[in-house]
């Protein structure tokens, strides 16, 4: 008889965007003639920039030659992207990793998700509490976890609150964990970490033996060159850390897929029962190989032009584009009076409801009297309540004419 | 403290390929001036052709405008390659499925590999022997199996020999088996299941309530009409199994990525204590979307153009060219009196060594003597001792010369 892995029974119906999108098609369906504004899914809106479209039109070229052809390529990456990689994003950040640390991989969501997997059943997860779904979920469906109580909290994972009272910098854990999720700039609160802060995490971790599996994804947003954008820029983190990147938020790739993850040589995990040290970097090259077939060329080629002087420079305007849109939302939101938080150094502002209004109570209002679509904060977890997401990744004027309907609601 | 998977340690270190690279390697060191020929990996080698080119540049071309862009797809796929896959690779093989039971992908190899994630780890997993290493290897690293014996097999897995005494077409298991990986047309063998003998295994998979994982990634190159295309061509098939489809072979696209897997709705699984029946295909939707975020836009566009009057026209044209290759392959051998299996509805030819030499023996003869790399059976598993494996994937004047230079040696 074929059974069914039970851990899958434990994950909860109400994942928050299908529940977005149920809720704004039925306001549609007896709204039609709404002009409804979305900043709430975390999805780039600028098309690809030109150096990019070039080079990706060029390696299709290239695919319909004999000469040009691409078969299966090495799984880890082409040399081509991991080069570009080391040397423009580690190395000026004063970060030496080797070529056989990276893996180019079809995104962050993927890589976050199946990281978990080479690691023991056993590990104790923590994870920033209000989170991105995607870290909490896996661990479920691996069976990490209990079920899940009222508050959507899964038994055997250890929360870990960001709340304006802590300035969203979450407490190091007091009970034993092993493997700790932290997401700088984070998603969603656009909180970031200080090099004291991730120094803090990574001593925790190696007295803990524990691991900290890092997502950068958004460090392309840092405006504040202080800020580090790497994890392996604090001192010793190569032996502790995981480190996920992706060209979606950086590069607009979000539907042409690409990221990528940094495993350590350095890196150990152990045996249970004999403690025996056992290194990290093959185990994760020998599943990325075994459930994985590479990133196609067309698409390597893309993020190789991201890397391009022009390449930089346009991806550079984009992502001021979109930090030019979080100010107005940071500027409007706080002349309204709402306690702002975010948005100065990732694309994400977290706002504070007022006068204790419930997270989807305030998405109904903005929904319903302002037709304006955002993230309820309670969505992304417990510690989430009373807050609220909005996006800037919109056109400016978009952008202006959504906080103009939250002012005058306001 | 961070606990490593250790059912990864059980994983052999010996995988096929890289092994097959180091000799090579050793070979071309020893001997660099040596012309060495490949029909070992099962890589295609034809540029994409001119209707899927054209389709992707124009995709890459919508990517980089405001009004072409498209950001996160559906993480299923996108609707306009999913009719065309029902329209023109079921439909007319009186196949009828829905829209929601289709799951593109970025490749057989990540589905096959990932798909075991949502059934339970007590399932029994039986496997055809020689076999695709991707099945074996992804359920030890689940953690179905013991350790390995000297053979290579793993305790706990089910192999079922496929040798030139029973037509490479396995016996039923005489022991409960719950999770049974069917690839036809097969690779390596290239042998192909004729529609009673699919019958057969589906009312043992019903019997059994067990599950077939039906990998039909070289479906495309079948010459013979009546042999099926899809497992869904057996009546109540969709009540018991999952099939894997692929345009890596099909469409040239090995270095683009794209494939699907159909999970109908009709398909159950178990709870183990209460023997309650769950709808499988919702469960697999679950990891879909949370462990994977679609595949890129501009290579599902590559792939809707493969379905065009003129892409069907030039993708069949170049598997009648490797098909070609193959008939060349059987015909050579034949009469250097060889026994000579597959390559007729397959790319691939399985051939027996002569003398009792072993598959490696036959390997290291061929590329000392003649240059040339194949691909030993053993590596596919025990029972693929004393066969070979040559892939049509050439040009036809490579394979010509590689058939000369094995008859100077025969």
């Amino acid at each position: 008889m074929i059974k069914i892995n039970e851990n899958f029974l434990k994950l909860q119906a109400g994942y928050l965007f299908p529940e977005i999108a149920r809720r704004v098609n039925t306001f549609k369906d007896q709204n039609p003639q709404a002009d409804v504004i979305k900043l709430g899914i975390g999805d780039v809106t600028k098309p690809l920039v030109p150096a990019i479209v070039k080079a990706m039109k060029s390696a299709v070229d290239d695919m319909g030659t004999a000469q040009g052809f691409h078969g299966y390529g090495p799984e880890q990456g082409y040399g081509f992207l991991v080069e570009k990689i080391l040397e423009c994003d580690y190395k000026p950040r004063g970060v030496s990793l080797d070529k056989s640390e990276i893996f180019i991989s079809d995104g962050s969501k993927c890589d976050t998700g199946n990281l978990q997997e080479i690691f023991g059943i056993d590990n104790v997860v923590a994870v920033q509490d209000p989170v991105y779904p995607v870290y909490v979920d896996t661990n479920v469906m691996a069976g990490r976890t209990g079920q899940a109580s009222k508050d959507g909290k899964y038994e055997g994972i250890v929360y870990m609150p960001c709340t304006a009272e802590n300035g969203f910098a979450p407490e190091l854990p007091s009970e034993q964990v092993d493997m700790i999720y932290l997401c700088y700039p984070n998603n969603p609160t656009g909180s970031v970490a200080e090099k004291a802060t991730l120094k803090k995490w990574v001593d925790f971790a190696k007295e803990n033996k524990a691991l900290i599996l890092y997502d950068a994804a958004y460090e392309a947003f840092i405006q504040d060159d202080s800020i580090p954008h790497s994890i392996y820029e604090i001192e010793g983190a190569d032996e502790v850390a995981i480190e996920f990147r992706s060209f979606s938020k950086s590069a607009g790739f979000t539907g042409v897929r690409c990221a990528f993850t940094v495993v350590p040589h350095k890196l150990k995990a152990y045996k249970k029962s004999s403690g025996e040290a056992v290194e990290v970097n093959p185990i994760w090259n020998r599943r990325h190989c075994t459930k994985f077939n590479g990133v196609s060329y067309v698409t390597q080629k893309g993020a190789e032009a991201a890397y391009s002087p022009e390449g930089q420079k346009q991806i550079k305007e984009v992502i001021q584009y979109y930090m030019n849109n979080a100010s107005v939302i940071r500027d409007a939101l706080s002349s309204l009076g709402y306690s702002v938080y975010g948005g100065e150094n990732a694309p994400y502002v977290w706002l504070s409801t007022k006068d204790g209004m419930s997270s989807w109570e305030f998405f109904d209002l903005l929904l319903e009297k302002a037709h304006l679509v955002g993230t309820p904060g309670a969505g992304f977890g417990a510690a989430g309540e009373g807050y609220f997401r909005l996006s800037a990744f919109n056109e400016l004027d978009t952008v202006k004419e959504a906080m103009d309907r939250i002012a005058k609601i306001s």
